[in-house]
């Protein structure tokens, strides 16, 4: 009995190194870019004890975006200075040089979204699940502004453009900086703008 | 010297069939899931001649990233009625179902943007020389709207939120087609009033 609890309390920790090494590996490198080995040797598993929980790349890759995708959540949350976030300290953060120039720890769509579609269903699944969590989250706290679209619609849209922001900001950014830190400086103004600031 | 001629014309034939490959298979399947000898095969060529053309698949894809980028906005400018592009004529086209259904012939920061970040910066520069043509046209067609900020910034974001928006409508579609319907109509709507549409 008691060995039997060490196996699955070890089981539930290979997973959890897994899911972490993954998840940072697929930002940094892409999902195509990173190879199931290096996923296993960053988590200091062997080949067999990865495949033991995740039968392929794509499982591992739809869990590694829920989980990404979730602390980003809970992270959006924490930050809110009475529990209910508002959508400009969202935006500061979001939109930040620092957030841009640290890919492997932030937004999981921004750092792997143009290579999403090409992966299973279950991976188009799991960013669906976090992307309608954030929606909701802005669409609570977006306020009443000058642009007549609902406020789902708004929150929509804001989800979307920041992530747009993001990749195109850390494309621009070996060859031109300013313009990188032009489209953050724009983004965080407009869409402050669309959630309701003044 | 006429074969001369022809070897410089063949040359600019094979250029012009390489960049035509890669621009397709990069968009198709991401720059990190393609390599050299699938962009040679797919133009017909060998890795000699590939390398004769590009000294790296870097220089490839910067090339190919160029030639997309200047595609998309020829058919923008050609697309006008006037032969100035409207905002909402562009959207229209740029936010649809067919566009987010034809990853291979369709934008190509959309495409690959998330990878553009980690290729050099010769990619980089091709990505600041298309999307500030882009942005420059939208700012021509931006009218005044209920948005305060600068034409330049509302260009700026225009450009960003419609790639953004068609990255994460283009992830959900194998799992939520109604989301990612969603995604595109609400970016329609919020981005043509950000350009000035009533």
């Amino acid at each position: 009995m008691i060995n039997m609890k060490v196996t699955r309390e070890k089981s539930a920790e290979n997973r959890r190194a897994l899911i972490h090494a993954a998840s940072k590996l697929f930002r940094q490198h892409g999902v195509d870019g990173v190879g199931v080995a290096d996923i296993g040797k960053e988590a200091g598993l062997t080949h067999g004890a990865l495949y033991a929980q995740f039968p392929s790349k794509d499982a591992l890759a739809a869990e590694a975006l829920a989980d990404a995708q979730l602390r980003s959540h809970q992270r959006m949350i924490a930050s809110a200075k009475d529990g209910e976030p508002a959508v400009g300290e969202h935006l500061d953060s979001y939109l930040s040089k620092r957030h841009r120039d640290n890919v492997a720890t932030g937004c999981a769509i921004a750092a792997s979204g143009s290579e999403i579609a090409r992966q299973d269903k279950s991976v188009s699944r799991s960013l669906a699940e976090g992307f309608e969590r954030t929606v909701r989250a802005l669409e609570t706290a977006v306020q009443p502004s000058a642009v007549t679209a609902t406020s789902r619609e708004r929150a929509l849209v804001i989800a979307v453009a920041e992530i747009g922001a993001l990749i195109v900001a850390r494309g621009l950014a070996k060859s031109n900086p300013q313009l990188s830190d032009e489209v953050l400086a724009a983004s965080r103004r407009v869409l402050g703008e669309i959630g309701g600031e003044r």
